[in-house]
């Protein structure tokens, strides 16, 4: 009799499906047949019945099966058993491409959020309903929506918003540019994509800090490269170590991101940056500048950014409006050399033709509106308050069992977890509890560390969230 | 953004040689990098070739620049006169990647648009200010912008858009499906990338109409495909090519426009369909479907879906509001396989993670409104009258030199030129005469053709602008 393999990589519906299918087509179940019904299977195979769900929807999906509301589910009429009609076999189109699959640790959390609407939510990187500009930005689309037109817009980007990021990158950033030498993209996401996949091609290296945002991203595996560490103390990485890697293993990018460091919170120290930038300009090496946090500092004065001490051209700035407004917005922007900005432009048209330019539009109207400043003072005051509740409920709920350096800005707290505590099972357990929080080792660290968002979940719910937290360490601790 | 000022004592090109030197010490420019062409520097900044070549030796003489003949003017290595700085080689690093430039006819005719407003554009495939429901947009944001949130989205894309499109393609083009057999895509060009990124890998083989909107794709070539065309006559495709072309060259896809094809017009017959269909699923061969143009059909009735007709489960099919309502949106999707929609909905958390949601809250309204019926049959009536425009204008203007098939749908007419005329050369003749199309070849045709979109420019230049196509054509014809 046929079973699952619960050690295999494949999906258990998946298995299902596949079984199913293979059943259907030896005749036991000839087109037009009821089959068992959900949960008969699930009781067959020893599965939940949404998994057996999830594998009829696989089966509808392709044609296989045909489901009636109250009349179960049937092998579909066209299915005819007929050996000279073959489906593709999308399972093994699937496994095509450069893609790598993101995270399983990533995926179990956002599983777990769509599943889960109550979940406190400590892992998504982003700005809660309450702190995000809703209202201002509905605002803006209610009384200033008078676009002329929709077309295919210029692959830079929307020139209106182009012009506002001028003054806004000179006014916050210090850094002096032109609308042609920056790029609107989908988020920095977006930015990144395209600096790995057309300025670095497979097998080169490339550094990034230890840990990192960076590891979470597979889009660096993707594009075939390999990943040196740069390792980080509270100030920051050493540019020394720049020097070595780049002697022994030809590194070819450098990228960092300079203030809030995400995850671990970290200000790269001030004369650490000049002496990074003339360690760089010496190798000619060029550095990606992912700058996302500086206008959440919360005493309004961050460091400043690289780009603004950069007379060489050798850096790459990202920025991005998704953590300090909304990622919903899906705006972010590449400052860079022209030689890099019309590479990066054109292969974009191969991608997307590039954002829409209705919240193009929306961003370049809030850059430029006093609700941006005062939303900006708001923000501050919000991220400074939930970063002091989070802290409130670690030594109320974890006390000496927890470490971590309280940020000066940003929107995470990396905790080192002191205790030996399983990192897979921790997180299986938190979820039990109703909280999800990022993993250590998904930014590269070893394990034992964990990244809490103090922006994503409600100001009212960060003791209760904590306390789950706190439970599911207790539990599973070494007694 | 910077423009010169001609009030002030100080002459122009000295103006735009500080303009200039700003821009290199941002590092926009960085030391051995090629600045603009002088004439293309002239056309930017509207002024004489010769006040740039003022600018430049102004720039020569305090050497911040060099020229060498025939190679254009290049920022000085020794610029701020320190050998132990090195700018980045951005030149070399923009020259790897996977990513293919983009066609030159395609760029130039880019660059015609950008640097003369003025241009009467056959060339963009996409609907003009007129046909496009600006206002009825413009109402949407300006009335129901109520967005309680705009955080990171399901990867799939927003519900609400998802769930109006299963009624739609359910009511327009006779599909079934649900929301979790779709993915919002940045119009269909976005599709495409993740099909070939996601499904395909290098070497595989893959059929695409001959011409086919396809071959404009370099996506292809950077997927590393290899294509093999698929010849058309007056009712498209002939099915037992396909049969052929499987068993010498083991296509892994065949891609297709079966609807008012791009940029032929042409329908493929109802009879080929489902012979199509037959052979596809005889060999177990998935066809994704792009499907832009059927609701411009202008008796209303276009023939069904290829998806529609598909019980086998081997149809990507794709579906765009580019060319319905306005490419601007960049809103798109695919309607796939689960196991295919889990793969390029993964893929794409590295790409972007997805559009704004504020374009797929407007489409998601806009389909469910009135005003979508009466922007469809008011579009149907516009495009039909601008076809007759053209055809009219092609009688007037170069009778017994051109021959065409008057589409019954679509927004663009493939014109066959009688008489040899040199592509290249007509190209930038026609431009002198402030007129874009997009020669034949950027379609994988032989010269001799050309593709003209009348729904892009104003019904009231479609006749200057064959006036002037036609100078051309006649300036350069054989004597």
């Amino acid at each position: 009799m046929w079973t699952l393999d619960r050690k295999s990589k494949k999906p258990l519906y998946e298995q299902i499906a596949d079984h199913i299918e293979q059943r259907i087509a030896t005749g036991e179940f000839p087109p037009g047949s009821l089959l068992p019904s959900e949960r008969k299977l699930a009781n067959q195979l020893g599965v939940n019945r949404s998994t057996v769900i999830l594998a009829f929807a696989e089966l509808r999906s392709m044609g296989i099966v045909e489901s009636r509301t109250g009349s179960g589910t049937r092998v579909a009429d066209a299915w005819r058993g007929n050996i000279t009609r073959h489906t593709p076999n999308w399972k093994r189109y699937a496994e095509n491409g450069g893609f790598l699959p993101n995270l399983p640790f990533l995926r179990k959390i956002r599983e777990a959020l769509l599943q889960d609407p109550s979940m406190i939510d400590f892992a998504s990187g982003e700005l809660s309903a309450d702190l995000a500009p809703i209202d201002e930005i509905n605002a803006i689309l209610n009384k200033q929506s008078n676009f002329a037109y929709f077309g295919y817009d210029n692959p830079q980007g929307y020139l209106p918003l182009r012009q506002a990021l001028v003054e806004y990158l000179y006014q916050y950033r210090g850094i002096r540019t032109s609308e042609s030498s920056i790029m609107i993209t989908s988020g920095s996401q977006q930015s990144l994509f395209l600096i790995t996949q057309c300025l670095t091609s497979p097998g080169d290296a490339v550094a990034i800090e230890d840990p990192s945002y960076s590891y979470s991203l597979p889009l660096f595996q993707s594009a075939g490269l390999r990943i040196y560490p740069l390792p980080m103390d509270d100030q920051g990485i050493s540019p020394d170590d720049i020097r070595s890697l780049f002697k022994e293993n030809r590194i070819k990018m450098i990228f960092l991101n300079p203030n809030f460091q995400n995850p671990t919170g970290t200000v790269l120290a001030q004369e650490r940056r000049k002496k990074l930038l003339d360690i760089a300009s010496e190798l000619g090496l060029p550095i990606v500048e992912d700058d996302p946090y500086s206008l959440t500092a919360y005493d309004g004065l961050p460091l400043p950014s690289l780009k603004s001490m950069d007379s060489n051209g050798g850096i790459i700035y990202i920025g991005s409006f998704s953590k300090i407004a909304a990622s919903g917005l899906r705006i972010g922007w590449m400052v860079a050399p022209h030689s890099v900005i019309q590479r990066v432009a054109d292969a974009r048209q191969q991608m997307d033709f590039g954002p829409s330019v209705i919240p193009q539009g929306v961003v370049a109207r809030f850059l430029q509106s006093d609700s941006f400043v005062a939303h900006l003072e708001r923000l501050r005051i919000q991220l400074q308050f939930n970063r002091d509740l989070l802290i409130e409920a670690l030594q109320n709920e974890l006390s000496g069992l927890v470490a971590y350096n309280a940020p000066q800005g940003g929107i995470h707290l990396w905790i080192k977890l002191i205790p030996y505590v399983h990192e897979g099972k921790l997180l299986d357990e938190a979820i039990k509890n109703g909280v999800v929080y990022v993993p250590g080792s998904v930014y590269g660290s070893n394990s034992g560390f964990a990244r809490f968002t103090y922006a994503r979940p409600n100001s009212q719910d960060i003791q209760t969230g904590i306390a789950g937290f706190a439970r599911s360490v207790r539990k599973l601790m070494a007694p």
